[in-house]
């Protein structure tokens, strides 16, 4: 093994990380900086976080807060393309990711690390990801993969591991569920998840109550909308991450932001997640109800590519790359335009938006509706459809000689 | 104008159609047969048409029983593809305009028609629709469309037209919404709808139950799906057709598939409408939970560029073109694999897969769970990253050079 | 017809403006104000422009220098894009349209002006191209396109009706080709061009010399190109403009940038054009062979994307538009890193770029030849392999089940 | 190291597929099949090929004719897309691979065989292309890539080895270039060309004359196209490989077909390559021209998305993919159509259409020249500009508010 003298490792407190500190130690003989990304996983997954990883062995905890930082400079961005992963997926876990690498490189920076470490397995998107951006941002800092190379494959072996080393661990022999969690969403897989077939049991989800307890009477919300970012929830101006919180908590209540799908990994299998998303439902469906208003035909087709290709492009890790740069700059200029306000109306698990207006409508109910005026002549119509359908009518008069 | 003999009006029974029959024979001095497409759109609209028909002046009126067709070869061709337009528009207008147009030219062909009419306004979309058809189909044939000619511009003063003539008419002077049905949805614009800031009242809402009166507890439903089809509801074999009615009966009473959006009308502005799609929706997730299993993230992101371009293929009426071919003979490709059962929850206007399997599926609880197996061995993972971020690596390393 | 008092006519001092200067006035009572622009189409056909003006009746004459403007505004933006339409036509007509529009616009303004008008012809892109234009910056102001209202359909009839009215006009009442050009090119329609089947004959051409008699020597040419736009010939730094004129000169010796195509004009129907277009096409050369070493695979295809997706806007008018920015800011951010030196030999009317170099070029010859280093572990490629093809591999297994 | 019994290997004769042979057996113990793909590489290569294989120590030599297939069956259909690899190249040598690996695995069936193997290094595309082909078309057998686990990394050590062996081999120990051939095109690389600063000298290219040394008076050649295929050239019906046989003959000698390139390689890293592709050249002008033809603007645009996409494809080594199927087939669906007679000039380099017809063409004198006329109506481009540049009018109008 090569040689390393100071490893940070993206820190979380669960198992599998308090395993890796003691690890690290014995493989490489290193020092073991903790990294932990606060990106509003949890005030009771940061509790104790630092005396944790000091009693694992760690030389130093350091804990950022991400949290304003990751709505304001990677999710508001990706909302700006429209990005969803194969037509369902809000990317919660992968917009995560690129944030907390790059503030872990910086720590390595800082304490003068040579390498990097992480806690994800060897099958997910979560090694891609991280390990992507490691390479865009420290190419000279070697990555160490414990999950890729020990033999510690079970809970039980993970718990005995930290048992013969006396590191107090509070986690339980059996978890059913995997589960990830930032400000943006919460995932789960595992457990019956495991079988497509098998419907989720109540017990999987843990944000949102379900459809059915949700109240039985409505609620709206008016979200404000200025350049494709959510500034305002009912009125109150609130900073990125404020909003999402707030929308988090008003949309929990009401069931909505669950999704059930099976989805393709970059690595090429395919899993089973849930995912629960419950502000970002709603701060999706009021964008969406401002692009409905002012963008043209091409603009909205051409922002459906945006989207799409964004979507693969954040899921798939690759988000310092000069096609982010690319794709991104794309989005921000027809965001120009997306300022307006929506009303959304949350019920048993769905959300919709019922009012929506914006200084740059392109509808205009006078277009739409009245007989001739001086921008639409009816009669124009037959021109364009004389022209439009051109090329069908000369191939069809092909066909006939 | 010029000379016409005999022309076949498009011949709904409403009180456009039923003025256009008259104008056109004072007008052009022809013939005019009357052609009632049965696309679904309910027994009561067809009850008496024939009649309807003939008291107004028509010559002769052909009604044409299109639903399984429209059902097999327009919406389940499109259905492979994925199409929706501007992310929620389920098409259901512009999917029944190609069938029509198509058995339109043919009842010319039949009675030796040289002209061809329909009562689109010239404002929407349905006359670029229909008259792109014609182009493909009849390009010999004249065309001609009263609303960009004529100068009744009011329902006073069509009924007045009619009154004048003696023709009976059951259609009141005040409508607040203009509908179209068709076995797939029904569509409402007008009236309040005419303000994006206006909820839509619970009038507006005609084929489904709101959410809010939907029954209390959830019901599911099985939907069997072969090579991109629906062909079973709860187990019963059914017909295209009979699959959507089916399905229509059971999802209305939950207040599925309504949705309220501003769309880019092909003509160059926007227009509101409200649409019910109860049948279409379930369907639709059933598909899309299918496809999670059986495509694999190249193919669902290729998928993904054939839909939206479909989307507005359709949309914009070039269902008889060379383009129309080329991308539905690669969703007909894609589909051979999209074969399984999906069970379906419908609660309270939302239909969720919850359990789904194919024999195709490519998700194997093997490859995603386990540890290191024959199929995939996670230190490959560490190659793949590497040479996956190869690229992003050079280019950091040759900007610290 | 409706008032018009003043109206502002893009006039080139050719046939057809000269005739639609008087016809204006005769058929709109109102005062014509001739604008020329000149975008480089040469000394000859700007001489006397303005005396040529005044004497078909015009009150006033401006003149404006676009050259640089256009080449610095519109030509290299498209450029950075990649943009070429059906894979061939190098824009040059099209790039041309938007600058001169907006120029007129700014003339009407200036002249207080209620109209526009310009002399081309009801068949053909560029009319579109101008009132698209128009529409997007002055949708206040009348547009009078007299070759869509007029009756006088022949080279005869204007000679007639220019000498009716004592008004002088050089032009000759035959003329084989219509010409169009500019600094970036020259178009040729017409003549035997008109049937696909026959070979445009050497008296088509007009700026290059046929490779049959370009020098029988090659020449090289050193391009420097910073941030996608070329700033330096053979080591001369020079504006967009004189790049273009330079290399315009060079490269016609040696018969570069004919191109012969039957192309979709947007109106429906197709057409065939000759064009020339000799510098552009060395820049394109040296451009495309800076991006072969400074993008990467994504970003390549992404590029491809949004040059496909311009190509089209461009040709189609699009200029003024929302997803015009949208397109070239994706551009932009892409060029950051063209940048480098290419030298191209050019020969019998071709171009070739033999040496290429950038200092952001991603190619290493250390990567690319030699065996096991640091960036690159041949062992990874199994890992890569593995994964990159596991779908496939599972979709097999599937099968043989 | 796992247990195999019989490999079988796609062996060339070349220095290192000869050392591959020993290679196997001594480091796994098993037999060795060698298996000689006859893609038209040329006799010389082929000459003696099963001596050469036995003396190496194979047990046995399977030299199979693919020639007629590869040009039909992969890259006729290629062609159907218009698939480019960046723009420039014609993916000569990825279209062999997927032909080449399915042919060795069905020698692997036949004679019982648990492992193939190949002699790709472990930096390039085609290992990816093969295992990529082996794992769709035989999961279940174990891949042998010596160039990725054995330590002879220098042509002197290849030697040496075989030497030590007594095999006799009659490569030489210094050799420029690397190169590969099959009937489709040549490939160059190595030597001065890793350098793309400098120029290819002329001892790279070996099938063509340069453009220089080509004759100094051009060569007609007309082809024949029916749907999207090459089935004749200069009036003489001949099979697809045999028109690509002839057409390397007529275009060699006129230069054409070199290319020089810096590529994106699957495995993260660029590679500069020369290529000779001289048919192939003159086919894609062939069928570029045919496409001009018969295809409207919708369909153009489409196709190039279909070329763009599957481009990658090939190049990427996924031929055996869904995402091929629906491609190609959407890629034929447009090519019903692609039919008609091509004459092209053939001059120092360059390939030219001069002359092109087809019946399915769109193109017509009459509508693009007259004025009007029963299809085209000048006075229906007013129409169509008004409503084509809507959206454009209403957002300008929008913005003076």
């Amino acid at each position: 093994m090569s040689s390393i003298k100071k490893v940070v490792l993206a820190y979380s407190g669960g198992l599998d990380t308090s395993a890796i500190v003691p690890w690290l130690k014995e493989n490489y003989g290193c020092e073991v900086v903790a990294f932990v990304a606060d990106v509003g996983q949890g005030a009771e997954e940061l509790e104790g976080v630092e005396a944790k990883a000091l009693a694992s062995g760690a030389s130093e905890c350091h804990i950022v807060d991400l949290k304003e930082a990751m709505v304001a400079e990677y999710i508001y961005p990706t909302l700006k393309t429209g990005a969803i992963y194969e037509g369902t997926y809000l990317l919660g876990t992968s917009m995560a990711r690129p944030i907390i690498a790059k503030a872990q490189v910086e720590i390595a920076r800082k304490v003068g690390a040579d390498a990097l470490s992480h806690g994800c397995t060897g099958k997910g998107n979560d090694q891609v990801r991280f390990e992507g951006c490691f390479a865009a941002l420290a190419p000279d800092l070697k990555v160490i993969a414990p999950w890729r190379e020990w033999d510690l494959t079970s809970r039980e072996s993970l718990l005995d591991y930290l048992a013969e080393r006396d590191i107090p661990c509070s986690a339980s022999a059996t978890k059913i569920y995997s589960r990830d969690a930032n400000a943006w969403h919460i995932s789960h897989e595992g457990g019956e998840l495991e079988n497509p077939w098998c419907q989720p049991s109540e017990q999987v989800w843990t944000w949102t109550n379900s459809p059915e307890q949700a109240p039985d009477r409505a609620e709206l919300v008016t979200l404000s909308v200025k350049q494709g970012e959510v500034v305002a929830v009912n009125g109150e101006t609130l900073s990125p991450y404020d909003c999402l919180v707030k929308l988090n908590t008003l949309a929990s209540v009401h069931g909505i932001g669950r999704i059930d799908i099976v989805e393709n990994r970059l690595v090429g299998m395919k899993s089973r997640g849930c995912y629960e998303t419950p502000g970002g439902t709603v701060m999706m469906a009021a964008l969406q109800a401002i692009d409905e208003l002012v963008h043209d035909k091409a603009s909205r087709k051409w922002k459906a590519t945006l989207g799409g290709e964004f979507s693969h492009l954040v899921y798939d890790g690759r988000w310092f790359t000069p096609l982010k740069d690319s794709i991104l700059a794309g989005a921000e200029a027809l965001s120009a335009v997306a300022t307006g306000e929506v009303v959304l109306k949350m019920y048993k698990g769905q959300v919709t938006a019922v009012q929506k207006q914006s200084p740059n409508s392109l509808y205009s109910e006078d277009f739409a509706t009245f007989g001739a005026d001086d921008v639409y002549d009816q009669s124009h119509a037959e021109g364009f459809i004389r022209l439009y359908s051109l090329a069908s009518r000369i191939s069809a008069l092909n066909k006939a000689k």
